[in-house]
């Protein structure tokens, strides 16, 4: 057992080290490189997966784990992990290695024929290559489901531990009670800043202030600047976050900042003995998405939060911030109005954009529902959720890289992320005395010691509905959030009187 | 055959897809990681060096090496691959695993004992962990070594196809003409520019337009800052390079840009055939040291390249350029002063440190001098040499990491590269018309392209001195870097003479 021990060990370290190495090949590539390392670092990030694959499927590790499931001595951390790295195998060993090069290639070719036929809204050639990715995606499924559902073999792959015949009820709930929330936020005026210059330098100074301020720990990580924001965990001590800046204005730089320091300081949090283990990770995509939505939305979207940092905001733009003030930000973060982009949408409205896609790659894996049909599929039921139809595939079903890219599966995570962060805000309410009171009290050294208590420090040591019950009292419901988005549409409207 | 082509071919592409990952992950560490990802960065890194040593030794590619070697179809470039990638092998072969593991242990604990020892020169503590990792590299030797000199066999794995045996002649040939030449330049006062404060902001655009000027590709690489400045190669299409700033003094950061963007201009001189092969690498330190020196020495050290910058510093440095011209740095560029720190020495003292430290690891090596004796030979030898002697270890033998590293074998490819530089400089200098005139008149296009044609696309396919002899016409000599240096210390008196 103590060779067995060292050996599992030994291997979860090598699986973590190759991890961190491939997230830091995305992270350089996309703040960092020059354009031309393209083909390079392509290379290499596939010689670095199919080395992975094959240390994960090692023969020899099928007997150590099973040597540590069987064995009564373990302790709980090492049993939970090599059940983690035990399920990754099984799926990595179940799929055929000529099926993998078959999906690979075409979701090769679906994404670069996307990138090149979604500006001129071009279905016709999306349609074939995306009608192979999803039989190929099909077989997939079958080659890593157990007995259940296909799509729930390919969610696991984002959400463990989730089924679609449970998230389909609080879906359905949600979209039903979202509606008259729409109406009633349609019915404000919609708010926006005035289109003035804010300097990229200043800005980046702040998104330095602000993680620090919400709890980022820029000792043991950086910020950088890229086109699509996104946050990287290359290992224990070294946790980073990239931002987006737009000159015209600065809320997208700020929202940003708030979800992806979510994201990081939850990687921050992990506990130390996690480092080269399995266990330093989040249980899934939802759990992961809940913290980046909690700051984002529950911090970013109150009064208070605009508050604290206006006299900063002052500072640092004293031409731009000329006859503003917190109202005005609030206001204008806080707007409803349906929309066609997801990545545009309101917090509002955002997720009905997420339920239309869940309901369509629900359909197309299982069968019932055909590539050929999603343009009228999308439009009919995008008027239905929303009220609006859009007049082109490129604001329609071509908007999303995902599906091209063969993530099926992957959208519920987002209003995953959406219902557990109204819950965590929810329990945080109760522990903190007042959520919105100790934001404005700058107290956000308690909010994050509330998050690495009960979320942060367990990585993946729970699967995410126990580490959510555990840490809300609560299962999965629409009721958070609802109630969260009612007080939003109501509160919001004082700071649009105000303007 | 074709078989065998087709796997060397891919286990080529592997090797140097973990290569370029291993180039990355040091860039990021020295140029943006925070200091707390270190220890996930070692593992990071040694997993990776353990995947190359299991690639590189796969015993199934023996049988592949052995059918190319023997093969009389084959193209000379792939047989060259072969040749070096099979010598590269042999090597990692024949060296025991366990020898390995004491190598890198001994390594690991000499260069801890140095980093806290050195600052107080306690050669005391230094002693036994140097010893202990001697005794270790002489075994690695006799372990690698074919039938030659147990330091051939260490040397080897940095500027493959030298012996000690041809480079001593030239070595003490040079030593022995540097020593009036030292008096010479000795004679003539010291310049120094003032102290005045050159803003980094400024200095980090003036690396990016003097890079460009000599003729980097800033579209196909970028620029970092760090402690110590390097060069770095992630492949094709990637190719990046550091420099340092000192507020104080901006000579050391135009010098490294010279340095370090002649090292990157070798590595985007490539052949684009040889990209993912063995071939796209210099074939030895040595030849790749020249390049640096090159531009350093031969470009920078002229008074026509400080005329050509002269306009750009007073655009960028409007107030500390006041009362400067380009005869103040070229006069200070090229002061010449023995000195005890080997990174400080100037172009004609620099090679006799070098010397020294050749002398002595060829007797440690060898068994013909012990660890105890260094800091006593160091001293005397040091005072022949120079006419100086250190009065404590951290400016005598303890100031350099090279040892404690455990890089016997490196330091002559230094002063190789310095030699090769002024035979190449040579060679410009009839090709050109000039080599001083062709930088009077801007022309770094022409040079680039002359060390393009003679040096850069052949990449590793000739052996070092085969390269420069295609090169230059000549073998390795003084002579030319005697010469340099003679109108150097002449030439440079001029602009002294106007300060």
């Amino acid at each position: 057992m103590a060779t067995d021990l060292e050996t599992f060990r030994s291997w979860a370290g090598v699986l973590a080290d190759l991890d961190g190495t491939m997230s830091l090949l995305n992270w350089d590539r996309d703040t960092t490189m020059p354009p031309s390392g393209a083909g390079t670092r392509a290379h290499q990030t596939a010689t670095l997966a199919t080395l992975y694959h094959r240390e994960l499927t090692r023969p020899e590790i099928s007997g150590v784990l099973e040597a540590i499931a069987n064995s009564v001595a373990i302790d709980a951390q090492t049993r939970r992990q090599a059940m983690l790295l035990g399920h990754r195998r099984a799926r990595a060993v179940r799929l055929p290695e000529r099926l993998v090069g078959e999906i690979s290639q075409a979701e090769s070719e679906s994404v670069v024929t996307w990138r090149e036929a979604r500006e001129r809204g071009d279905w016709a050639a999306m349609r074939g290559p995306l009608t192979r990715l999803v039989a190929l995606k099909r077989r997939e499924a079958e080659a890593i489901s157990d007995d259940g559902l296909r799509y729930d073999a390919l969610l696991d792959g984002f959400e463990p531990d989730a089924r679609a015949a449970d998230l389909a009820p609080v879906f359905v709930d949600l979209s039903e009670r979202l509606a008259p929330l729409v109406a009633q936020g349609t019915n404000r005026p919609a708010i926006e800043l005035p289109e003035r210059y804010w300097p990229p330098d200043a800005q980046l100074q702040l998104a330095h202030d602000l993680a620090q301020v919400v709890g980022f720990n820029l000792a043991d990580g950086c910020i950088g600047v890229s086109a699509h924001p996104f946050s990287n965990s290359s290992g224990h001590g070294d946790v980073r976050f990239s931002t987006r800046i737009d000159e015209r204005n600065p809320i997208s730089n700020i929202r940003t900042v708030l979800h992806e320091a979510g994201h990081a300081m939850y990687e921050q949090g992990f506990s130390a003995d996690f480092a080269r283990t399995a266990l330093r990770d989040a249980p899934s995509l939802g759990a992961h998405e809940a913290q980046a939505r909690f700051w984002e939305n529950h911090v970013g979207g109150t009064l208070e939060f605009w508050r604290v940092i206006e006299p900063r905001l002052h500072e640092l733009f004293p031409d731009a911030m000329q006859g503003l003030g917190a109202e005005d930000f609030h206001a204008a973060a806080n707007t409803v109005r349906p929309s066609l982009i997801r990545v545009e949408a309101d917090e509002v409205t955002y997720n009905l954009h997420i339920i239309l896609r869940f309901e369509l790659e629900l359909g197309l894996i299982a069968g019932t529902m055909e590539v050929a049909d999603l343009p009228e599929i999308w439009n009919s039921r995008m008027h239905e959720l929303l009220g609006i139809t859009p007049t082109s595939v490129i604001t329609g079903v071509m908007q999303d890289v995902h599906w091209p890219e063969g993530m099926f599966g992957y959208f519920p995570t987002y209003t995953l992320g959406n219902l557990y962060a109204a819950q965590l805000a929810e329990a945080a309410d109760t522990a903190l005395g007042g959520l919105q009171a100790a934001i404005g009290q700058h107290r956000f050294g308690d909010i994050v010691a509330f998050m690495r208590e009960r979320i942060h420090q367990h990585g993946s040591l729970y699967p995410t509905p126990e580490l959510m019950m555990r840490a809300t009292g609560h299962p999965l419901s629409a009721d958070p959030l609802i109630a969260h988005l009612e007080r939003r549409v109501v509160s919001s409207m004082a700071s649009v009187a105000r303007q």
